[in-house]
């Protein structure tokens, strides 16, 4: 790709983010559209407006973004957004540094251009000249490289000159081969890696007492008080499981045991209710319906019918409010039929165990239980609103082999899709367009549609490409028997990881010999160095404009909301009749971490891998997450609705993850300098990648057991006064299986225990 | 190392242990050797021949050792001897098997030969006559072979004939490449790995089992009420270490924390009791010596006399009994001065701390307790007497450096010791004795030296070569920074088990090729099947010779304990003056399990590896492994007296290792099966090993995490009663700050504590 597609590709990205913001400012300003903008605050019971002026300045937004604390975010968005941000931020902590460094390295490519002037004209008093004019001014900035340049004075840049038209001239491809000015890009690597640690480091201790402090907030949690038991051995003849589980736990904590909740199969249960429940929705929209039907025409109105068949078009005609009620009043009895029957006789191995204090409960959580490692084991519960119910009572070896299974699946999918996003990467260059579509050539030869073509065809492929995985690998890590909604979107999110490095960035960087390469590397593993080494610098273009299509076009969209908008106003205008409807059809999602994150890390990966190759990517980073930053705030404070709260959960994942990116960085640039660009001293990059690890085990030493246990020292703070623990324990009864007099609690007497100690706090 | 040799072996060996049995059944019976032969009985007050007839029959030890329950065994010697006993019969029972697997393949062998004359004879009705006749009685044994038979009828097998005065006859080498006879081989290898897995999943299950008998029992135990805490960070200014240490788990633990007491540098205090000690011990035995002189001399007797200086050598001369005195008197006031200072000044950042119950102790040392991890790391507290009190202060990291270090000089240990090893192999040949020792020629040639000589000088120095290790294995572990002495025994045991098995079994396999052969491996890992393959049938009458050698001879001496014996009547004679002398003269070992289990797992590791290849070797593992069942039980019986306790938390170590050699087995004949006999279907060998891994895999997941820390379903069994708990605390005092009024503890207010809760059971 030359300059000027690049230029244009840029161009148009732009041109669209600015449309897009300004379509922003516009439809943001209606009230009508409130709903769309702002969600979360209406949700949270604030005037979506309030203390704005209506001002058509298109960066009111940024303001409010950057004036908010994170104190704020968490109140609002949850922990998991505010680690989300510091994430996008620890990008972009590394980042201005690293393009500190690339400012560095432009003054040193500009002395040496000087420097080889000097050479060629062997005028000893120009040299000098130049040297104490640019020392003068260089040498504050050269010092630290001066130190490691000794003896290079002889080797000539034949590089540095030419016009920058062609973007290849600005990386390191054009310096020449085992040159001793190679140290700088060295040394740069070493610079990068350490910024890297320290921000990570920092990132760490930090998300470790925001997690902390979420812990030991005043507000009463019920996950805090209860734990999972799962693979519970069978209940001894004549005893019901939730006997044994209650016998068992009495026993062994005689002092703080509260009660237990046996897991039931609720699967029928659940269908009757949804059933119920979709009758409800169906009443209340035909009593609208006849509401609306009486203002507007006859004034005793029109009574909706329907017919009973498939899809309300076959079968007897029905009045659908009386037809609606008959079924409701139907439904219950039945229901509570089912709920005693899967109460008394579909427990199942797993049960929530409620404890009456926070300590008592991490302390159980953490505690082998049984002699038999496999049975009875122990976890913190997760929230009420996110625990997967199905997946509870899945036994130990099932889960594993279950893992197993799905692992071998994510497997042959990354492995199936190379195909056909190596065979874009292939097919789009515009050679083959014309060769394999003739009839094309003529459109394709016009020079602003070529342009176009050729800058944002691959780019496009691969977003599309990259839009129908998400829910898929979701589906498969649900599968794995994860007891938990973030556990699920941890996985997934770790598998789109995978998926992403693999297919996207080694796919296209390798590209089309990356089969014929696949052999080789098989046969001899150090081959990929040398193999990514010789790939990354083609594909540098490739990656730039990648990067800046997905932030100007992915953030405006993303910002504008107009996909949400549109979808919104249809349903308003053709679908919905109730209220409820109305609040379904704006109703928020939330971030949805299992794909942004995995994304941003290959952005991450891909800077991370370009920095010294081709530093002309680091500003293009550095907007992406600052962007993204600006845009994941106004999104967290005004739009999107945190379905659960992990705590920050997430962030050793997001940690391990930058870490590995880092040393495929690593790795990548040994090769990169030793082998390709031929430098005698590449070796000195070993010692980094060893420190890349040794900081990985200390941090993993250091913080992770406490993201994934709490430690006892986080659940004695923290208010200590005994909490109503019937409504913690009411709070993790499933929907279908809850009666509207909850009072009445004898009904859970079978599969729910009442243990009416009184605590002995 | 042909026939002849072999069995002047098995002969000497054979010789030397029925001379050994009879010194043994003959010393065995005089009254003066009793401490040498029962201290354990003694010391636990028994009479050492109590219900014994003075039989000279010499195998009543063997009645003795079998007539014992596993329960007497418990009481006696601990359960680590009950599970080391396990194995041992572990090893017996997977072999006794294997053995029958063996007949079934001498009979198959049989048929063979049968039906190979039949087939040169080409007489149908002789075919017949013989298929009838083999039929009737080799059926029922080779039903299960022939099914995987078919179609090998017209294999003919020239190898069964001839004389077996040449052992190599019955190895699996001898059957011919590619013969689908070598079904059976890998059928058998199947067999023997089902074999132990069965019985490794039993044993592993009774351990578990004893295990938790071992932690219910209603004796109090110290260390079930205490956990070990390290990494205690600094206590802020104007706060000690103790009461840092008192506050923290005050506010963790109110119900049951009852005492802390913080590790202490003793190194100056315990420097001053010793010698103490010494100077305790001098004037016991300058009393005794002048005692005895009133007796024999003149009746006024002649007081001992010693001098001052270097080895009692030099300086003036003073009377010993009241130089003793006054130091004695000197040194008690400096003790008690130093034991002030150590208990205010020297506390580190370690600490025992006390709980009122053992569920909470045990729950307390499982559940994390500070937000950093690498902080308050708790752990079970080991047991008094073996813990290791300098190794408790040492810091996370600086463990973590030390163990890596450590496991590098194990590394370079392991690959200098295979220099002399490899050296021996090669030189130990006859050809190379004469060539390099010319004038030994002479001797060598005398046929009876000849044999002997090449019977037993490989094994000779072999066994020298491992007697160096253990001491210096132990010193590593402990400079690990390992907590309690049964941990660094675990640890020595494994570093000595990669020794033996690198250098004995892998160094005298490959032999003299093995640093030709370690740059092939290095290049293409794969290359250790083949290598492997082709070199064990070569080395299987050295292992013969070598397992032989062992049994006898080693079982032999440590039945008769002529070394300890000879060593106990020399010091009696020449040493000992008092009583307390005497007794630490006859005062029994341990196990020594560092040293002795490796041993073991050497010979499983060949047992099993020439199993299928060469049979013959199996009923020598039957006889090594039955031997020593019956000298265990017997010393365990009468003679050794255990250390310490570890509940039989080596057996992981057993079973993990225990299947190492048994994958090891299963790749080594593979390779052999598929490579070297060229037989098309070994690639079936591949299943048996993912079981080998699965089977680990599950065997960890189910029983290992029990062995580290205590179920608390185990903790909550056994007694309910409030032990004494100032008894407990009082255990852990290490003996030089210990003072004679023990009474008052007001000495141990500084670093030990003074919590009079009542506990709230």
């Amino acid at each position: 790709m030359d300059f000027s597609s690049f230029v244009t590709s840029l161009g148009t990205s732009l041109i669209i983010f600015v449309v897009l913001m300004l379509v922003f400012t516009w439809l943001n300003r209606k009230p009508g559209n409130a709903v769309i903008y702002y969600p979360n605050r209406i949700l949270r019971g604030l005037d979506p407006l309030e203390g704005r002026t209506m001002t058509r300045n298109p960066l009111t937004w940024i303001k409010e973004a950057v004036k908010a604390s994170e104190a704020d975010v968490i109140a609002v968005a949850g922990v998991d957004a505010a680690v989300y941000l510091v994430f996008l931020s620890s990008g972009m902590a590394s980042t201005p540094v690293v393009l500190k460094v690339f400012t560095v390295r432009l003054k040193v490519a500009s002395f040496w251009l000087i420097w080889r002037v000097s050479l060629i004209d062997t005028f000893v008093d120009a040299v000098l000249a130049i040297l104490v004019f640019s020392g003068i001014i260089l040498l504050p900035v050269l010092l630290p490289v001066a130190a490691t340049d000794n003896g290079t004075q002889s080797t000539i840049d034949s590089n540095s000159q030419g016009t920058f038209k062609n973007l290849d001239k600005l990386t390191m491809g054009h310096v020449q081969e085992g040159s001793l000015r190679l140290w700088a890009f060295l040394l740069g690597v070493y610079w990068v890696s350490f910024v890297t640690y320290y921000v990570l480091w920092k990132s760490y201790t930090h998300v470790s007492d925001l997690r902390a402090g979420a812990k030991t907030s005043a507000v009463v949690k019920p996950e805090e008080f209860a734990v999972l038991v799962r693979d519970i051995p069978a209940a001894p003849p004549g005893q019901s499981m939730k006997d044994h589980v209650d016998s068992y736990f009495r026993a062994l904590h005689p002092e703080t045991f509260y009660k237990s909740m046996v897991v039931t199969d609720n699967k029928k249960a659940n269908k009757i209710w949804e059933e119920k429940e979709g009758y409800g929705k169906k009443l209340a929209r035909a009593e609208v319906v006849y509401a609306e039907s009486k203002t507007t025409g006859k004034p005793e109105g029109t009574r909706p019918t329907n017919r009973t068949g498939f899809l309300g078009l076959v079968g007897p005609k029905v009045d659908t409010i009386d037809h609606c009620n008959e079924k409701i009043q139907e439904l219950l009895p039945q229901l509570e039929a089912e709920q005693k029957i899967t109460l008394k006789e579909k427990q199942q191995g797993a049960a929530l165990v409620f404890f009456s204090s926070k300590p008592a409960a991490v302390s159980a959580s953490q505690t082998i239980h049984a002699q038999k490692i496999d049975t009875w084991t122990m976890m913190e519960a997760p929230e009420p609103q996110q625990v997967l119910w199905t997946n509870l009572s899945k036994k130990f070896y099932e889960r594993e082999i279950r893992s197993l299974t799905v692992y071998g699946i994510v497997f042959l999918t990354v492995c199936f899709y190379m195909i056909p996003i190596a065979f874009v990467s292939a097919f789009t260059t515009m050679e083959n367009l014309k060769k394999y579509l003739p009839f094309l050539k003529k459109i394709v030869d016009q020079p602003e549609i070529k342009t176009v073509l050729e800058a944002y065809l691959p780019q496009i492929a691969l977003l599309v490409f990259m839009a129908l995985l998400p829910t898929f690998l979701m589906f498969l890590s649900k599968e794995e028997g994860i007891p938990s909604e973030s556990h699920a979107v941890r996985a997934a999110s770790g598998k789109y990881f995978y998926f992403i490095v693999f297919n996207v960035f080694l796919g296209v960087t390798i590209g089309g010999t990356l089969y014929g390469s696949l052999k080789e590397i098989i046969k001899k593993p150090s081959q990929i160095i040398t193999l990514l080494g010789s790939s990354l610098p083609k594909s540098a273009t490739f990656f730039l404009t990648y990067v800046a299509l997905k932030f100007f076009v992915g953030y405006g969209l993303e910002l504008s909301r107009l996909v949400p908008l549109i979808i919104f106003h249809l349903k308003k205008k053709f679908l919905c009749k109730t209220e409820a409807e109305v609040k379904e059809a704006w109703a928020p999602s939330d971030f949805g971490y299992a794909t942004r994150f995995p994304n941003d890390m290959l952005i991450v990966t891909i800077v991370l891998c370009y920095s010294v190759i081709a530093p002309i990517i680091i500003p293009f980073g550095v907007v992406y997450f600052g962007l993204g930053w600006l845009v994941a705030r106004n999104q967290a404070l005004k739009v999107y609705v945190p379905r659960y709260e992990s705590s920050g959960r997430m962030w050793p994942h997001m940690h391990a993850r930058i870490v590995a990116a880092l040393i495929v960085y690593q790795i990548t640039m040994l090769g990169y300098i030793g082998i390709l660009r031929k430098f005698y001293y590449a070796p000195f990059l070993i010692p980094v990648i060893a420190i890349s690890f040794i900081f990985a085990y200390v941090c993993k030493q250091r913080f992770y057991l406490a993201f994934f246990h709490t430690p006892l020292e986080v659940a004695c703070q923290g208010t200590k006064e005994i909490p109503n623990m019937e409504s913690i324990y009411a709070a993790y009864i499933p929907p279908c299986l809850s009666t509207e007099k909850l009072q009445d609690a004898d009904q859970f007497e079978d599969a729910h225990s009442h243990s009416l100690r009184t605590t002995s706090l």
